[in-house]
């Protein structure tokens, strides 16, 4: 299968871009810190040519008949412009992940032990629309001393050049080489084939889009990929939920943005509280334009809400639907939830600490949320300054990942020539 | 490709397997820690059978013509079946890796964000001859709350049901489902094909075993996979170097087992010590009857050594055999070990600090020795207990593996009814 993508196009990028992250893995802290503050300076000195960029972009997508949705997410304005500077300074401004020993300990033969960070190598990010993501996945990898391999979606192919020759100018002013940060400038499938065949070269790939994109990355792939497909979350109101508390946090998670992986799906509830909670959470619901699909127990609340059905309560509606069911007990809840759940954000609402514990407990997803909106499941709110991506693979990251995320532990062991065997005779 | 596989056999493995780790993973430490006594009780207890299934293995691996070092790692005795009895103990007498909270702090808006280690959940080990692996990465697995599925080499076949019986004694014991460990009996290799594309069961693959089956395993897994394909480990002899332990190391590092992934196969050279060195380090490798291949500086100490070939300097011999060659200076030991090393050891001989730094700093492996041997890195030397494999893969762990290799950091957020958006108006 290999043969067949082997133009090499992006197996030049790969190696130039390796190449230079020796360069910026072995720059110092305060040398990276300098170099995301100048791709934030140099993004907004080059505001203008990123908006006649990506002007010519929107009406090319336009032209295409592209959605509104995707043209929203493809548009930038000098807000927009000014939001990845931010998100560029707040990430120079983190704690630098790298060379931190994480731990150490001595052995009974005297050897020093350490773990120490040091970078994952070279990224590769595949994403869609959003330009945006091109200066900010480049600056968590610079920040954590990787490189990074950027290919964005076509229709965002102007905007994201625009922006990567701003952070090239960047690279170049600190003495630093542009090929740290390579775009694939040629977005023809048949490269991101390729790409995912790198295995000697990229030490993970990470897709952001929609779960179309993400399938197609995970079939493809030989190199080591970290994804998310969907967006599944739960809330659980508990029989000890307080009501005022619960309605809030569905009312945020359901129609905050609707749009988003951490937007509520489903409103699962306790059978003892249901009278009390349900009549309350339909009127808010109906009042915010949500459509309701229940259960049975549901819809005796209220017989003309369509009845949900497996698929509802698979789906992730990304619009103002939600599912709704009645549950018996926690661990109907908890089982509803291994069963349709997406490894992404689930909620519980309850003042009873024993119940929380067993719902943190009983649930494997990558953020659980105690009394706070399934929307906080974000690096920006968690305090990561920005994200590369949301990680439902149980390995490596688990969650949000910032730059933290793009390190690895590795061996380091201080001895004073001491030897397995014992000394030579 | 995948249609041809499903005969549903792993699957079905896969499936109880993961439903047993649930019950595993809600299992306190404890009850973690009194399993692993349990399994070594009755892996002592099961001894008779476990050294008659393996005299039944052995018998036929000799009849099929099975090399010396295939039987000799095949092979079990009381002392060995002791060893693995000791490892678990080892194993259960860590700290539980699990329920941390490795991270936690207080955002401005109130919100309690913790970083707490789960269970990755079901591991699969696809391995070859040794049957304590069997044993042993149970071990690790369960500790870390997680279900495994073995599926160790055909030769070893009634040795590994042997032991699996034993631990199954020990998982009823304790009142814990036997699913948690579940063995692949029938080892045909269509049935490891299955078992690669299960990624809707499956969160890890670890192969282990020689680089064939490696690259097997990696070539065909749609599930994540954490390898090592070689051990191609480097002696750098600094300058200023002590001779002394320099040859200590070199003699360590290539004869105390070199069939061993961290044993020795090239050693460097600094030109300014070469002729203080390298005449001892030939004579004291010829003393322990290595033959050497060398550069064109060291075959000037030895016109009769046979001359060092890239591809010399790229193989794991795993035999009593050496590269060597005469570096100018460090940048060049790190460029050759950037060229030619499998990111397994690399090892400086030095009394030089900066130039310690500078070499850690310099190489990208995953475990670096400063004036120590290459065989420490070994999980139990570097003090994990015991080891599930050694990762070269620079994604999640990196180096030796144990328990807390098989767990990940999840995101629990504690609030008092946090919204993104205003309250409701």
């Amino acid at each position: 299968m290999t043969a067949a993508f082997t133009s090499g196009y992006v197996r030049g990028l790969a190696l130039a871009a390796r190449e230079a992250q020796a360069a910026i893995a072995m720059a110092d802290a305060e040398t990276r810190r300098a170099l995301l503050e100048s791709m934030a300076d140099h993004l907004l000195a080059g505001q203008g040519a990123i908006l006649a960029a990506n002007a010519d972009d929107l009406a090319k997508a336009a032209a295409n008949g592209a959605s509104k949705a995707t043209l929203d997410r493809l548009a930038l304005n000098p807000e927009r412009v000014r939001g990845m500077a931010d998100a560029l300074r707040e990430v120079a401004a983190q704690t630098d992940p790298l060379g931190e020993i994480t731990r150490s300990g001595t052995r009974p033969n005297g050897l020093v032990i350490e773990r120490q960070r040091i970078p994952l190598g070279l990224v590769a990010m595949i994403y869609e629309a959003r330009p945006n993501v091109t200066a900010e996945a480049a600056a968590l990898c610079l920040k954590a001393g990787n490189a990074v391999l950027l290919r964005g979606g076509s229709e965002a192919s102007a905007s994201n050049g625009a922006i990567a020759t701003c952070l090239h100018a960047a690279l170049r002013e600190i003495g630093l080489p542009d090929a740290a940060v390579s775009l694939v400038a040629d977005t023809a499938r048949e490269h991101v084939l390729e790409l995912l065949q790198l295995s000697d070269l990229i030490d993970l790939a990470i897709p952001r889009g929609g779960e179309s994109l993400i399938r197609f990355v995970a079939e493809h792939a030989r190199v080591p990929v970290i994804k998310h497909y969907k967006g599944v979350c739960h809330l659980y109101v508990d029989r000890a939920a307080d009501i005022e508390l619960a309605l809030g946090l569905l009312i945020d998670g359901k129609t905050s943005r609707p749009g988003v992986c951490n937007a509520l799906e489903t409103l699962l509830v306790h059978r003892e509280i249901a009278d009390d909670f349900l009549p309350r959470a339909l009127d808010a619901l109906r009042l915010h334009g949500v459509e309701v699909r229940g259960d049975e127990a549901t819809r005796g609340f209220d017989p003309s809400l369509a009845p949900a059905t497996d698929a509802d309560f698979d789906a992730e509606f990304l619009e103002l639907i939600i599912a709704v069911k009645v549950v018996d007990d926690m661990p109907a809840a908890l089982a509803h939830i291994a069963r349709f759940g997406s490894d992404h954000t689930e909620v519980i609402a309850t003042t009873d600490g024993a119940a929380a514990q067993a719902f943190v407990r009983g649930t494997r997803s990558s953020a659980v949320m105690v009394n706070a909106s399934s929307r906080f499941n974000d690096g920006g709110q968690l305090g990561l300054g920005a994200e590369i991506g949301i990680s439902t693979t149980r390995l490596h990251a688990y969650g949000p990942m910032g730059a933290e995320a793009l390190t690895i532990e590795r061996f380091v062991v201080r001895g004073e020539g001491q030897r397995r065997h014992p000394p030579m005779g």
